[in-house]
């Protein structure tokens, strides 16, 4: 493998160097660099990117030269700048062009791990530029991703996105807009120099057939984002979930196992294949758990499904089965950590928060890929997903909502995701339990059950005989 | 993405196949095949990402064609069958390729999740049979790496690492064997059509300059391989390793914490500092964790050293800075937990072994594509970093032997790895505690501590005014 050190490549030595560079250092910071000429998809790859990075514990933020010369530019006149023959243009762009590599630096002295540089860097000369400052002068990795696209067809779809959903084109006819973007390319074509510099680790990406090679990768950071980059789609996308209809363990507030729907949850899967079958939506896969409560669900719906084990809920290890009131009793301890760090809190030869984050990575993947998905699976796997598309922080998927017998649609919108909950009207518990406000394990039982949601008892057919479930409400 | 469809590549049609083909199972197995001319490094590359994958939790077993082939060619003859005036070659080696493939399916059809078929398949029609069997009968998802190789010189070097290592040359002269070996790559040069069929999943590596390319891959597992192969050098190399000098807690019999070395400990920094200096390793890099004691065990060695936070030691949550005697009284049923699956089991607010093995997995992809460098680190993180290489099963790594004061070096060898232990004959404790034959969580604490290596006991000024440490031993 091939250790690039900065002095070793004569051609990029700028005059802020003085003396001998020191190599990289090999357990620090790493900065990406997506370039590429406009509207070949960069700025999406670097927010995928930042997105399953961040996933996986790093951290990682865009800084997007567009956003930093948007910035100077208050109040924005006119996409203009682009011209050739716009004389402000070039020192404009080169300002917010530093702008941004200064925050990349300053995000990784403060200790993260990578910045994302999303720059269009057309020129060999701006290119080495940014290797000098963040290789030879900061003495980070550099990581150049280069975004390609020969096919028209898939430009003009992107530039069409682009006037949907940039700030520079919010109050721009799209007649108008596409004139100016299609002029935009055109000069930054006519600068172009394609990227052959022998020396600097990369990655090519022609983002319309999605191929790929890799030249000069080393580190860990850097591998991670060949195969990350293998896993993406840029084209637009709308999937679907649902949790499995009301179950038997719903009803009586108990956690995980394997139980069948209530009869409420039988409705709402009927529900459900009526009105999935009704929307006819085109080469609809389902992927469902490996558990009956979410294989019955998807019982009635006409599409090809699978049943996937990494969809399965979060194992709760000693405490399966059990309710909240007996996780209490007979677990206080565990009970307090878990409402104290719900995220990384793992159950005795269960799972965390974070365990499943990892388990789901696969089906992340293949919906990042795919379109017209309905993924049925349970409250913390859904968390997780959809938490996922929607740039959650971690801290925040243990309490996102994921209500029962609701359709949630998730349809890709620019860089980001549009989330829809389209409620079935039939009746269920809610599994939602808040934070409660005393997390020490020196709490009364009544101050941990505080928030459990209500939920029905089990019959006594012993002591109550003839007796129905008893509603049991804490508070 | 391109999601390949068996049915849609009308190439690749065999007669084995009637009717239409299902397309592959998205969360089913896969079938990973490394093909290419001999020499070019792709058994290697087989069991490189056979180790990363396994280490990351997948089933992943390399099937190679040449050992069915010596299998059904006892006892061995010459290996003149590669020659093309052989007669039975072709049939035998055939069959080899039959028994490859025939136990790839049978390992995935017993849930495993990735057969590894290591074969030549230097034409097309061999591709496109391998490629049916799996894909358009099985359903399984095919990613072929193909490796290539136009280095004369490193081929010449892959040539005599196999006659060094392989079965086939055990008894031959290594000018014979390698006049065959060119033979055999003349023979193959010959019949070889390069990969161009347009359909399958493939990664294309070459093994000389690591560049790599990536044409139709879509998937978790085969975007992981991507990024595996990206980590990845083929060059023999040595690496060092040694745990940090007895620290004060050690003579304590205390885990975790940031203790400082015991006198002892500093002899033993010095002696490794003597012997590491009078080696002259060439290029020689030093890696430590950020904890006190192993920055001050290589203090003296003189080579650049980085200190990782990723080399730190397990971190034991609630029980940092606890003797066993202490955790047995203070959490006996996590003590009962920790031996009954020291693997699996996290400290609360810890780690487990699992956490590390994930934790130091940029340290791995670091060290597997460098040569000469020094690790000075942890007993749970070296037996998980040595483990690797060494291609422990996860469930051997937390009673692998790293004893302290020992300088252990591990050599490439192969597809494997020679490991060597250098004691420096300065005395120390012993950590190394043996699972005990009760882990029930309502032993005697005399049970759970039996194994328990003698230490020392703090001191106690009050009740003893101007002793010494006692020694303390279980049993």
């Amino acid at each position: 493998m091939c250790h690039i050190e900065a002095s070793q490549d004569k051609s990029v030595r700028s005059p802020v160097v003085s003396g001998v560079s020191k190599p990289p250092r090999k357990f620090a910071g790493v900065v990406i660099v997506t370039t590429g000429l406009p509207a070949t998809g960069k700025s999406q790859v670097a927010y995928c990117l930042s997105r399953r990075l961040n996933w996986n514990g790093e951290s990682a933020k865009v800084m997007r030269v567009s956003d930093y010369r948007r910035k100077r530019q208050e109040p924005y006149i006119s996409n203009g700048i682009f011209r050739p023959d716009h004389e402000a243009s070039s020192a404009l762009l080169d300002l917010a062009q530093q702008d941004a590599m200064q925050d990349c630096a300053s995000w990784l002295a403060a200790g993260n791990t990578i910045a994302i540089l999303d720059a269009a860097l057309v020129t060999r000369k701006q290119r080495a530029e940014v290797y000098e400052y963040f290789s030879g002068q900061l003495h980070y990795r550099v990581l150049f991703v280069e975004c390609v696209c020969e096919d028209e067809a898939l430009i003009e779809a992107n530039c069409r996105e682009i006037l949907r959903y940039s700030q520079d084109y919010k109050n721009v006819q799209v007649a108008v807009g596409l004139e100016e973007l299609r002029l935009k390319i055109a000069y930054y074509r006519q600068l172009h120099q394609p990227m052959d510099e022998p020396y600097y680790p990369r990655i090519r990406l022609d983002t319309a057939s999605m191929e790929m090679s890799a030249i000069k990768l080393s580190g860990h950071i850097e591998t991670t984002v060949l195969g990350y980059l293998g896993g993406l789609s840029l084209k637009p996308h709308t999937l679907y979930f649902s949790r499995h209809g009301e179950s038997e363990f719903n009803v009586l507030g108990k956690i995980g196992g394997d139980a069948v729907l209530s009869a409420r949850g039988e409705r709402y899967a009927q529900a459900l294949a009526s009105k999935i079958n009704s929307m006819h939506i085109p080469e609809l896969r389902v992927l469902t758990s490996r558990l009956r409560r979410t294989i019955a669900t998807a019982r009635g719906i006409e599409a090809s499904q699978e049943h996937v084990a990494a969809l399965n809920e979060l194992y709760a290890g000693v405490c399966e089965g059990l309710s909240y009131e007996e996780m209490q009793e007979k677990y206080p301890q565990e009970f307090a950590w878990r409402d104290q760090d719900k995220l990384r809190y793992r159950y005795p030869w269960g799972e965390s928060y974070v365990d499943t984050m990892k388990r789901v990575e696969p089906v992340l993947v293949e919906l990042q890929q795919s379109s017209n998905v309905l993924v049925i699976s349970h409250q913390a796997i859904l968390r997780c997903i959809i938490g996922y598309f929607c740039d959650k922080l971690p801290e925040e998927l243990p309490y996102e909502e994921v209500p029962l017998h609701t359709i949630i649609r998730l349809s890709s919108q620019g860089f980001g995701y549009k989330l829809e909950f389209i409620k079935m009207g039939i009746e269920c518990v809610n599994t939602m339990r808040q934070k409660p406000q005393n997390c020490s394990a020196t709490r009364t039982a009544a101050d941990a059950l505080i928030t459990v949601p209500a939920h029905y008892d089990i019959p006594d057919p012993w002591r109550n005989p003839g007796s129905g479930p008893t509603l049991v409400q804490q508070h």
